[in-house]
């Protein structure tokens, strides 16, 4: 049998991403998590940790913390059934708490996803979401290294160990001001027109505004861009005349209807379809999490279609 | 005189994150970007890029960088100036564009920043915007590396070879949705209901519940945690009921007027000062980047105070 003071110390530490964190979470000392730790990479026979700040786990660290975090929802499936375990009352109070970790593209968080967390955290008293934000095209790494449980993830092919589900698709539209269009396009949007004209970026693994521009060119096209990490701020930054950008539809939908937004190429809408993939064999928790997320992800102002 | 095509493409590479992308922003070959920063890493003696997905730089490789960015800068003044070295029309058309690196909080962004960002590009037809986002405990550290040449932080003390300029504070309120605080906080709010009642947090860099725990209790309190990295989700997930949260005060405003939103303990403000920290000497941009921001946070419904 496996150490699971020691491994419970070392999720710990990933999670608060520092000893001390780690200790107080424990409600032990920073040494006895540190001698824990110690004594599992002494019989694992290598590194767990990389100390820094924060404390990251090393590959064969982050297999054992998925595998503490899984027997912790196994726990806790046992605990709802036999109650007298002592799992707490209703209201949370004393309750053995089991955290989910999930990633989630950052467009999906702007729009339908929370809704799904809501529900689920709502319903589940004794459970705690970690969300992780990550590209749609990266996501699946997250999954794939273990640092995650689940995943929206724009991966349709399972990744080894999970299943995935088709949650429909998210529609982005190219749209900017139409003080910006008349500006940079009033000659037609083109290669010519696109090189000069500044398009919005969320960040370096965010390929929508390529992936549009390749499909209407026919060909890649480097084009200026402001780099904007925020969903909410790309939207503002389109209607305040920064630049061009791929918009969720759904975020975008008020501002085209009242024209402040206008499409570059009416009718040329990206769709991107998006999967929920989770662990094989998942405990009844996160069987109850994907439940969540299909309703959410299917109704709604910004439901996926 | 130092190699400034050389330089130039270690700054791609950087900026792309990758040769293949780097080439093609430059309209060159990747074996010329590869060649390029080769010899560069030749003559300083050291590797320049860590190179992997995305290639980032090393120390020295940062500085190189932080190096190029200034010049491009001085040049754009320059092509300002003398307008014959060819700057471009004013649509932007041709025009030589420079890149400005910002890092700034997520609160900010989510607020009152995209004001400065818009106003600023509106005005600087040829500049485009790097924005970066962390939290205000560590802009300050990319702006140290050399990552950023300015930042939004809450470090009043200048970095070294920067200056430093408040800008106000953010206010923070601890709230949660009626029936939340009903049903964990029925009996006060304090170290026992604190431990048990769900708290939403950032990111494991995020302190804001944790310093204002301590501020109530004298001490500090673990409470149970949703890791959520969203600033608008933050405010969705407490009116839902998952957990409370710190919550900027300008984004709850509205939800606490109809009573969506209530406080924990009315009264108990956490007030954020934040900083405008840029490179000394700086560029006339930066210094036009920065009056942008001031008066951005000088007004409007998010304004500091």
């Amino acid at each position: 049998m496996l150490d699971y003071a020691a491994l419970n110390a070392l999720a710990a530490v990933v999670r608060e991403g520092s000893f001390e964190r780690a200790a107080r979470a424990l409600n032990v000392t920073p040494s006895a998590v540190s001698q824990r730790v110690k004594l599992l990479e002494e019989r694992t026979g290598g590194a767990l940790l990389v100390r820094g700040q924060p404390c990251v786990a090393t590959e064969a660290g982050q297999q054992l913390c998925r595998h503490i975090e899984r027997v912790g929802m196994l726990e806790h499936e046992l605990r709802e059934a036999l109650p007298a375990l002592g799992m707490g009352g209703g209201n949370g109070e004393g309750a053995e708490r089991v955290t989910v970790r999930v990633a989630v593209n950052a467009d999906s968080l702007a729009t339908w996803f929370m809704a799904a967390a809501a529900a689920f955290a709502k319903q589940e008293a004794s459970a705690l979401l970690d969300l992780t934000v990550d590209d749609q095209d990266h996501t699946a790494e997250r999954l794939r290294s273990g640092a995650v449980l689940a995943a929206v993830t724009a991966l349709a092919q399972p990744v080894a160990g999970c299943n995935s589900e088709a949650l429909g698709a998210m529609h982005y539209v190219a749209a900017a001001s139409p003080e910006f269009v008349e500006r940079y396009f009033a000659r037609g949007v083109g290669a010519r027109t696109l090189a000069h004209a500044p398009s919005l970026v969320f960040d370096r693994k965010d390929r929508l505004q390529a992936r549009w521009v390749r499909r209407i060119c026919h060909r890649s096209i480097e084009t200026p861009r402001h780099w904007l990490p925020s969903a909410q701020g790309f939207v503002e930054a389109a209607r305040a005349g920064m630049g061009w950008g791929m918009l969720p539809a759904s975020m975008a939908a008020d501002a085209m209807r009242t024209g402040a937004l206008v499409e570059l190429v009416p009718g040329s809408v990206l769709q991107v379809p998006l999967y929920w993939q989770q662990a094989r064999a998942a405990p009844q928790l996160l069987e109850r999490l994907k439940a969540a997320v299909r309703a959410a992800a299917g109704s709604g102002a910004h439901a996926l279609r």
